[in-house]
């Protein structure tokens, strides 16, 4: 029999034996217990190799295959975090994390997953806790005001915000609004024929969230962007194509606009872009996930400049709050309550009946919902708005600086510009082409293969800086070129974590380019 | 200027201030304050009114309405949380709150929320953190052990769990998959003739699901349900209703089944519906969210029995795991795969391409997740199956009690057999149709007028009940006849608040009779 935590434990109630597992004392306990537990791990989180060193299946060889009969310590269990789940995690609150795009996370706001997680109040509608609406939509406000929304977007100017999970949810409800604008006008067949429109850099949650609509794969529209635009969507061409689609019977729905592409966070020219598309009636989505959080800077807010209906951008990629929390602003709430509200007898009361307030089940996909405005109040509170610049002008310093490095040594190029966090490199053409055991190759290979080789030879170089632990990058290709991303924005990075990432870059690609080629 | 806490704040990197938002020192700090704000919540929690009692608008009166420039201390922070946001909270963890179904909470949860935000991975795919795709696999095959799913549910047998958002995003996925299955056989133009099936007490958030998906409202059938069969749907009312429909030209596709109506926790008979929604090639989904957490008790097994394609229940229900926790078994994870998978190239890796591991971005909506699988697998670690059948079996006892405790009082009546752990009842018409001035009214109004008044009298019932902040109950209406919810669930409640919140039934129905009748 093991030992058992002092007072969550038996408590005679009636002939039944109950655990209680809200009692302070313990909370209180081990509460602590993980606190500490954390603070550890952020002392040595770079130890750790970044990305997770484990083998698929890893965990089920470690693990019981089923669930224990009795209660074990909490002790227990959390040797077992640190024995088995801390060395299967790809570690993104490492400072040496520059894959993807980041979710970075800080005190103020895991404090706030605790107090939500504390209360645990499911706030559907205003009256099943008043003070999670107010707050969300209180937070809502400040925010839209740090980023200098047009007024339409605030709850002061008829619009409003609210906090969804994540990018697709926020394309879903606002897609399905817009959808049902059209077809309650046109009737419900009418949905094979409309088409939603994107770019070939918009991200993937857009057609998952088109296919989810019901919109027809064949009318998704990812049109095609060039290095001449520099990866953002022509409005030219959307007018191209929309006016195709019309000719074709078609009817133009949704645009998607995205300010910082995953692949190389470029930026769709907003406010053209929304002239063309408000012409055909069309409803205008700005995703800015990742980039978003950097207007909250004034040199980086003409990037959202001209847009339409709607505004997202992810809190938990680059504003310190973990996931999860979308930020979702809307000019006419009304279409999204008009689609996604239901209003169930055992959901009537008074408040919703007096038409006063807000109740967010009817601007999310959800019926229930967490009380996530209470960790973007702390964060927003705690650190305050210039330290908040502070920390994304501190990430763009250090991605300069990693530019600065790369484009010293003349073996790398930088391949896009940059306008935020994200360098794009990669070992130049010139140096990989020319490599073929010590003789220049200069004829009798295409440039397909070319670019192929090149391309492998980033991919290798990549795999291998991956491997070794030290730092964790990632990678996409644009227009058939293979590009390494380097995207700082981890809440513990410092310059000398950059410096570190090149350098290991730097060793990587000596021992790559001093073995021979492999074909 | 204020003070300031002590290491989490100026740091010189280069000419730049930074705050240092996860400082160990600050972070043990703030984190043990915010475990004994916690704890003193739960000592305290029965001080509190249940249903919070301030007006639409409150927190905009009482917080600035834009963000603060500088950073604060967490202790204001925190005096504000006790002072502006306690106040408007409905407390769902009171051992006095009875109301819709609780979503109960535990430490053991709450510490797994801690570790999901302390480390806060993206778990969107294997690679981007292993050890959250496998515990989360690891621990959805231990819960459908508990529940003793069918083999074909469990990765073991070639299904899987996922744990989603919430139910309306489990039915979403589904609903997809079993649209894109028939969609891509007949043309996505069929989508308009796509029909989808449940009962008039089905969740709100079916109807929901299916409007998003893209279904015609029009073909949303919610099938009449009686008295007869306890409100559970009738497999003769749905064969009926398919053959109408296929008579029409139309195609039936997906048929939502519930265990634990949110009205009655009625139980549809599941395995008769499946053999009719078999014979038709429909996708069927049992939605268990409420009830489904009971089944891991033998005695409540039998009603999942016979079930087809998917099952969810939701853990933050009552599991003892905080918002957000649906667990989502499906048979063939492939159409899931099918429907929602996204292969960007930024997201390319090996793991994924080697086919060996599972990719959970591609069974849900959004792409980042949370790594939810740490709190359940903490909560059942923590009290072990033997003290959750406890738990369940408690609750259920407590219910129980109420029950009789209205039985008791022959003015008041049980009007539905209870199941699980909620109560429905209400004042008996006998009572208040005789209210007028000490008058038996026998004729000169027909039963709706009688009705009419039963009903009303049994919503300022519970008005008052509320009113008094002493408990919180809530309500439907089945038939026309207006109930009272009485949901036992709470993780704190105990005997004595189960006797207390009838008391407080009693006086209120006591005061209520005492008056003369208002009309």
């Amino acid at each position: 029999m093991r030992s058992l935590p002092c007072d969550c434990l038996h408590q005679l109630v009636g002939n039944d034996i109950a655990v209680k597992p809200l009692a302070p004392g313990e909370f209180r306990r081990q509460g602590r217990m993980v606190v500490d537990f954390l603070a550890n791990y952020y002392e040595n989180i770079e130890k750790y190799p970044v990305l997770s060193q484990v083998e698929p299946g890893y965990l089920s060889k470690r693990l019981p295959s089923s669930a224990p009969q009795d209660e074990e310590p909490m002790e227990a269990i959390l040797d077992d975090v640190r024995q088995h789940i801390v060395p299967g995690l790809t570690h993104w609150q490492s400072p040496n994390f520059f894959a993807y795009f980041q979710t970075n996370t800080s005190t103020a706001a895991i404090l706030g997953e605790m107090l939500c997680a504390g209360f645990n109040v499911a706030g559907f509608n205003w009256v099943s806790s008043p003070a999670a609406t107010e707050l969300e939509s209180l937070v809502m406000d400040w925010l839209g005001k740090m980023l200098e929304l047009p007024t339409p977007f605030l709850f002061s100017g008829n619009g409003g915000g609210v906090i969804e999970g994540n990018t697709t949810e926020a394309i879903i409800c606002t897609l399905t609004a817009a959808r049902d604008r059209v077809l309650r006008r046109l009737g419900h067949n009418s949905i094979a024929k409309l088409v939603v429109y994107g770019s070939d850099q918009t991200h993937c949650s857009f057609q998952k969230a088109a296919r989810v609509a019901g919109i027809d794969p064949q009318n998704f529209r990812a049109l095609k962007t060039t290095r001449s635009t520099l990866f953002g969507l022509s409005p030219d061409t959307l007018r191209k194509a929309i006016r195709l689609d019309i000719d074709a019977g078609l009817i133009p729905l949704y645009l998607c606009t995205t300010v910082g592409t995953t692949s190389s966070a470029a930026v769709d020219p907003l406010a053209p872009l929304c002239e063309v598309a408000n012409e055909f009636g069309m409803w205008v989505h700005v995703d800015a996930a990742y980039a978003g959080a950097s207007c909250i800077c004034p040199e980086y807010r003409k990037f959202i400049n001209g847009f339409a209906d709607s505004f997202s951008f992810n809190a938990h990629k680059w504003f310190l709050t973990p996931l999860d929390c979308c930020c979702l602003w809307v000019k006419d709430p009304n279409a999204l309550v008009k689609s996604l509200s239901t209003a169930p007898e055992y959901l009537k009361n008074e408040a919703t009946e007096s038409k006063q307030v807000v109740d967010y089940a009817d601007w999310q996909l959800s019926l229930s919902r967490r009380f996530r405005a209470l960790k973007l109040w702390l964060v927003i509170r705690s650190y305050g708005v210039q330290n908040l610049r502070s920390h994304i002008r501190n990430h763009c310093r250090l991605a300069k600086l990693f530019e600065e490095l790369v484009e010293e040594d003349c073996r790398f190029e930088v391949v896009f510009p940059r306008y935020f966090a994200l360098v794009c490199f990669r070992m130049c053409p010139s140096v990989v082409a020319g490599m073929s055991n010590g003789h220049i190759v200069e004829n009798g290979h295409g440039e397909a293969w070319k670019l192929n080789k090149v391309n492998r030879f980033n991919a290798q170089l990549l795999r291998n800086i991956n491997a070794s632990g030290q730092v964790f990058m990632s990678h996409t290709m644009v227009e058939g070129v293979y590009v390494i991303r380097f995207a700082v924005g981890a809440t513990l990075v410092s310059e000398r974590h950059v410096i570190m990432a090149w350098k290991v870059a730097q060793e990587h690609a000596n021992s790559l380019l001093s073995m021979p080629a492999s074909e």
